[in-house]
């Protein structure tokens, strides 16, 4: 097959608000780029019809594959259906099986199916029915001429799932592909990475280089374009210097997450983790607790957003807190202990510190973060300065503590 | 000045790659919306003579304000310059001054100019300069039939500084701006919402309106046109109906968020805080922590992902364990008591239950859960039964905890 030319059409009025943008465009962006297919336009369009239908027809004329997302719900604002139908010219029809899909998962869930939700069984005539796994709306697919348009729900994991289950398999198979690979960097700045780095970068080609910084993350993104099976042997090769100069400090591929890594991890050796919090709220354990099977190691946290807290139910003495106040290095260093007693685990980890606006005075701004590890023959505390808002501070934190215990783990025995 | 329709444009290949969005349109929606022009359409296009040419030319025919920003630069995939010239027929010239103030800037750097910056002091016949005072590429404005072009720089800082210093003025007083407003509503679905306002979103004109879901919160969107410094009528006049119609169900307004009311209710009572959660993991202890300050009323939290961490922290009954497992409604109330008499805090708040993808047998699909309230003369639990992703559920469980706190204070003095 050809590389063909993609237009994303994005449905949807709150779409132009400053306040939005639209995700679902990087997804398709890379799914389809994966099977060589360019993304040539993407255009955002609101919740009028004849614009809707302005849209459509532009991209009719410049671009093979259309996928549009959005404009699929049950609501009057809810036109791209019927604007589609209406630009090609093709009645529609309620799908009964449709519509027998959409009573069912409403009955799933102890609820009757709302009036409204009827015009979801609505097809165009020729369309192909593309089943949502996750919601109502199912997604639809039509040819007209040489040009194949998928109309799917704006809803991220209902678009994310119908593209995987119907839509990419009715793409074919590609003559050329573009490989993309994510390395994620933990434990360095950006422009450390950038400078360690320049001699690899400097010979990526003919695979792209693109650096990105997320806080307490870096990451390295490489394209490469490569004809039918062949493999992508200048990302593989870049992959194994990046690699060979950070050691350690790449903690991941694509997908994979920190916890991820940490979970897995944790798998493998048997063993189990707890943790104690503080300016963090409860985000390290809900990082932990994002992984499918967390139970399997995950034994549980407190956060103890109070000295008294800390000293109740995690055990930090008192002596301890007169001397740091909540934020400290000993302070942590006991939290972390006093979470792999409580909860009889392998592993703790601990957080306290200033998330900001406010400090602990002059000589702890905002920012000003100790996190532990308590662990088998294994004690750690860190201090960390954060510069940024209160999320940054508490995200960067948490990853931060999670790195802590890879690391532990990635050197030690189990 | 009566209102335009505008379109933006994004032109540059790597914004049609996975990893990067455009921003810029975000902060143009903005600043045009205060001045009263809609956005009606923004594209993305690469750097490719052809799809730039075919992207202004569709622009010219539905748009009279058209802002494109990016491909101003010195290297050879700069195109827009070109496009636009070759597209209206106007033939370019360099111009002296702009060509004067880009050596200025290299020399200011103690660099001389690199001959391919030379390009940028190119402006298309009748075009006016617009000097940017940030970087050596100037903004071009064109005037074609009824049509107002402008060209930036892709560059944030430089499109942002030439945005404020020179096309805004040239845009004319704000005759008439946008007025927007955000209604947050908790506790029911979109179909239900859309149901329950269908009459008032009838009679929502002049207003434009717009119903967006997220897991456990239905916002509606509002957009009105005013004059000068009127104020808003019909956002007002809405907002009172949906109030009227929904209740205790309308929690926030725009930027204000569940955890914020949440905090603003407890701080005004003068009441405290605490929580325990299985399958939310930290969720509800993560969001509630967001806020600023909020240790003035959040105590603590515990995270009980096993059955002995519910029994031996939080203080749940062998046999209610026994009876009903990790998940029920007594399990529920008995963990949000545990909870409240642990950290002794006024309320607290529990969610037990399967976040996915693994269940609790026939009877207990992924996304059963049950959240519990504990508080002063009130207990509560209630049963959810949550379709979609882990994520989902979980997001959805920790919203619907805190909005039975919302609910409960605002129904009860302090």
């Amino acid at each position: 097959m050809s590389l063909r030319r993609a237009e994303l059409i994005a449905v949807g009025s709150e779409l132009l608000e400053p306040w939005r943008t639209d995700t679902n465009g990087s997804y398709l962006s890379r799914v389809l780029g994966e099977r060589g297919i360019a993304v040539r336009f993407r255009t955002v369009v609101g919740d009028v019809m004849q614009d809707i239908q302005t849209t459509f027809r532009v991209a009719l004329e410049r671009a093979d594959l259309i996928i549009a997302t959005g404009g699929l719900g049950p609501t009057i604002d809810d036109l791209t259906r019927e604007a589609v139908a209406g630009l090609l010219g093709l009645p529609l029809h309620e799908d009964a099986s449709v519509l027998r899909r959409i009573e069912e998962r409403f009955r799933r869930h102890a609820q009757s199916m709302p009036p409204q939700n009827r015009r979801q069984a609505m097809v165009p005539r020729g369309a192909e029915v593309l089943p949502n796994g996750l919601g109502t709306a199912p997604g639809l697919l039509l040819t007209t001429g040489t040009v194949t348009v998928v109309l799917l729900p704006g809803v991220p994991d209902e678009m994310r799932q119908i593209t995987q289950a119907s839509v990419l398999p009715r793409l074919g198979a590609a003559a050329e592909r573009f490989v993309y690979r994510v390395i994620k960097i933990a434990g360095l700045t950006e422009s450390e990475v950038d400078r360690r780095l320049a001699e690899v970068a400097g010979r990526a080609a003919p695979a792209e280089w693109t650096i990105l910084a997320a806080p307490g993350q870096v990451e390295i993104h490489l394209r490469e374009r490569v004809a039918g099976g062949r493999p992508a042997d200048a990302i593989d090769r870049i992959d194994r210097e990046i690699a060979g100069e950070l050691g350690l400090h790449v903690f991941a591929r694509d997908e994979e997450t920190m916890e991820d890594v940490v979970g897995s991890l944790l798998v493998v050796r048997g063993e189990s983790l707890a943790c104690a919090e503080s300016l963090t709220g409860g985000e390290i354990a809900q990082r932990i607790t994002r992984v499918p099977g967390a139970s399997r190691y995950f034994r549980g946290g407190v956060v103890a957003y109070t000295e008294e807290a800390k000293r109740t139910i995690l055990g930090v003495q008192a002596a301890t807190l007169d001397a740091e106040g909540s934020v400290g290095p000993e302070t942590a260093g006991e939290m972390a202990r006093g979470a792999r007693r409580l909860f009889g685990s392998t592993w703790a980890l601990s957080a306290t510190g200033y998330a900001g606006p406010a400090g602990g005075g002059s000589s702890q701004p905002p920012g000003t973060v100790f996190v532990g590890l308590s662990g088998p023959r294994r004690e750690e505390t860190r201090e960390l300065k954060i510069p940024g808002t209160r999320e940054t501070v508490r995200s960067r934190t948490a990853r931060t503590a999670l790195d802590l215990l890879r690391r532990a783990m990635s050197e030690t025995a189990a």
